[in-house]
């Protein structure tokens, strides 16, 4: 069984719950993302998988949810 | 055709349009309930139904959603 791979990286705007779970529904749709880790109060987000992910497509899902990755 | 009653009131906690989208959903479960309005900026929430409706409804709905009606 391969190590996940694991990626970081800040998302702004959240402000509550419902925000969080949108994010997160948004990126566990994406091929091979097998957990995501959203911690509010700082944005971060931790998206684990189980083959590399093109960072572009973590920000369209983002995008999707309404929400930016920060530069 | 009666003319709708208004009441409102408003809430605290809302933070974005996901919070004001959950509290709309419960208060238009209660019955002879015909509308909501929520304005998130300042929480005021006005609703719309066709007879009167006891308050502590709209309170109980405010409070499923996750959120509170101000005293």
């Amino acid at each position: 069984m391969p190590s996940p791979i694991t990626t970081t990286f800040t998302v702004t705007g959240m402000t509550c719950g419902h925000c969080v779970a949108a994010v997160a529904e948004e990126l566990e749709t994406i091929d091979n993302v097998t957990g995501v880790d959203i911690d509010l109060a700082t944005g971060a987000v931790t998206v684990h998988s189980s083959s590399p992910v093109d960072p572009a497509q973590f920000a369209a899902a983002v995008d999707e949810a309404g929400y930016a990755v920060a530069p």
